[in-house]
């Protein structure tokens, strides 16, 4: 069973041999380059892994081995290095320098593209001995650039730069299998670029099959504006598919800014986390003391930088259960501190009590969603139409905060808050496949 | 797919055609004795299912047929019926009858004994074409009154009441392969019991596999004497193994005292965590008004009732994954309305603070658990550690109260609820499986 299992895994080459001619620079050699804070090799690894591959990664070393080597070894990076001399003669060659070391289904990856886990993980659905993956409306990609597919039937039937008519761009991303190139003989001293493996491969009667994966992002970066454009693309694709309306509005077009400069930094997804943590207890301070222009402010920058972690996250690809707990039982603890900070501030009895009620609201909407998550796998869906998102509570918080009318507010947000709460127990009775009786009907 | 899943699944007869003279009770038939607020039947047809069996389920009835044919249809049990008229003849007719109706594996079970789902689950682990679940180590059942079975090298070498020396009890629970069990000739007008079947089985060479389930609770009623033990037995194997300190040494023993009380009622598990919940409001309302004694004994009953509705659902077989979120979501309710009420009470800006501190600990020490549970599938282990649970906190806050020191109280339990939180936060970077980044080793 384990030994059936193994042999399903999938590995991958990421070829990372070339001189990439238009991304020289003296600094670096290609596969180190820094995108989004990151090398592109890292990158290419993390996304491979993030989309669920499991087997032996081999990357191909050629140009500036040493250094890879070496930066492989610094960073102690699960992968196994492979040198290919003859890399000049075209990446190819790397191929087949690494089949004796993968398993027999496995990724072809570029170095200098930049994929989505997405992009990976809607190619490993498709079948076939050489599976290429193939984008019919790029987002990013420049089709006077890339290489060009024409398809017919599933199969690609012809391949190259500026062919016309064209169906769809190679995203450099393809599925082998091992045993099958195998059998290619490429018995040459000359040029063997993968696009002349690939021709020699349709010549011998073999197909190629197109494995469409358009709508998810992937990004060639050959020059050094392409390198320049790629940091925005991967805030673009970071960014959560689950925004309320203030985030939507606001606080993401100021998070992507602030996370553009955090990704050049060495602060992790956590260290954002306790920033905006840090920042949410200023603020509560400064309600507390009556201060409430620079707490209210305070309060709703908290909210941006809550943003900020997520996207770090996603663009380094390090998003991970440990992490949404850290951030999110912080975003909790920074919620109560505020709260309490506007009642504190504003010393009235009403307050207090309205405190109390948004305190049990703020903290219970979210326990509610956790506790359902854990005892039914997801959330009921009925149950999760809720406007009052953290970026709208905080929102409120910081407007009225700003407006000098604290009691109002908590007094709103415990009312809207507690009422949530009663309506998803409200909901639960519908929510009749989870607790059907086991003998009736 | 769909079609094999559907062979496996698993049926079940349920005898329950016989007499049971023993019980003999002008009222009702013997399926239909009630013990713990539910009939036999239904319990053995939800103890079979929650035990994991999805396949048909058919009920034999004889004696007094039409009426528990009555009682299956107003209550729409999702059960097949099928009359044996020879039911006289022994309960191996009945088995028999059933045969053409059940899937090909299929366990047989007694109306008059009761299972724990966990019996049942152990016997699905076995294999063999006949299973008999065997107990070396009987918790209920009399060795005098039980058949007793001689077992070798995991077979069933012989069986019988008050045979010498024997090696465990037969539970009355099988499972068996119809395919096999229609190959056995019984071609005779006498007596049939399954004894007797069980003997011709063992005399045309084949074998009954001992499946030994010792350690999962059941136990036979076949007197009336052991009708009035089994709600004892039942609310014994219904308590929960996770109690903290107060649980365990207070809080059951009274919780025992009304849930079987309620068991003779048609109040649901539900009901019960609501008047839990009512017993708490009123305690805090109590508490607001300075109502220290009266207020913290509430405090301490609605802690008493909350391990009720668990009770009362585990004994019906009713626990669902519903039931736990109402339960837990009405708990943390509960918890703030009680903090909230202490606070008023105390009325001081001290205490106020503190009940801030105290209901952020008291919501986030559960929601950073649901959190973890929603988020790695459960708690880390290494996080689990933690003395104040629920029944702790509740008995220090009426503690508090009874001794008139609300502000004290209150600064504890902030105090020890988020020091619980941060070691949680704490601990999680040491939960290094969870977070370890996808390409490093």
């Amino acid at each position: 069973m384990s030994n059936e299992h193994h042999e399903r895994e999938i590995g991958a080459v990421i070829l990372a041999a070339g001189m990439g001619e238009r991304l020289q620079d003296k600094r670096w050699p290609k596969p180190l380059a820094r995108v989004a804070g990151m090398s592109l090799l890292e990158r290419t690894g993390r996304t491979l892994r993030a989309a669920g591959l499991k087997g032996t990664m081999v990357v191909v070393v050629g140009h500036r081995g040493e250094e890879v080597v070496e930066f492989i070894r610094d960073r102690k990076l699960d992968v196994r290095v492979v040198e290919n001399s003859e890399y000049l003669r075209g990446n190819a060659t790397s191929v087949l320098a690494a089949l004796p070391y993968v398993p027999e289904r496995f990724v072809v990856a570029m170095v200098d593209h930049i994929y989505s886990p997405e992009s990976v993980r809607s190619m490993l659905s498709c079948s076939g001995s050489f599976v290429a993956a193939i984008d019919t409306t790029p987002m990013y990609a420049d089709p006077d650039e890339a290489t060009r597919v024409r398809v017919r039937g599933g199969l690609v039937t012809d391949f190259g730069k500026g062919i016309e008519p064209y169906d769809a761009l190679d995203t450099g991303l393809f599925l082998c299998s091992r045993s099958a190139l195998e059998q290619i003989r490429t018995d040459t001293d000359g040029e063997l670029t993968w696009n002349a493996f690939k021709r020699a491969w349709l010549e011998s009667g073999r197909e190629i099959h197109a494995c469409d994966i358009s709508g998810a992002p992937w990004i060639d970066v050959d020059s050094q504006q392409e390198l320049k454009r790629a940091p925005e693309a991967i805030l673009d694709w970071a960014a959560s598919g689950s925004d309320g309306f203030v985030s939507r509005h606001l606080n993401r077009k100021l998070s992507r800014r602030i996370t553009r400069v955090l990704l050049r930094t060495p602060i992790t997804a956590d260290q954002a986390s306790v920033l905006s943590f840090l920042v949410a207890s200023v603020s509560a301070g400064l309600l507390a003391r009556g201060a409430w222009g620079t707490g209210g402010l305070l309060v709703q920058l908290s909210s941006v930088l809550d943003g900020c972690d997520g996207e770090v996250a996603r663009a380094r690809l390090q998003s991970s259960p440990r992490g949404a707990v850290f951030d999110a039982t912080l975003d909790r603890w920074s919620d109560a501190l505020m709260l309490s900070g506007m009642a504190s501030g504003a010393r009235s009895r009403p307050s207090t009590l309205a405190a109390y009620a948004a305190l049990s609201g703020a903290l219970l909407v979210p326990y509610t969603r956790a506790k359902m998550e854990s005892e039914f796998g997801k959330m009921p869906p009925e149950l999760t139409r809720f406007g009052a998102t953290r970026d709208v509570r905080l929102a409120v918080l910081a407007l009225g905060a700003l407006l000098r009318q604290p009691t109002a507010t908590l007094v709103a947000l415990g009312i809207a808050g507690n009422l949530e709460v009663a309506r998803r127990l409200w909901g639960l009775r519908h929510a009749g496949r989870f607790g059907e009786s086991p003998m009736t009907e």
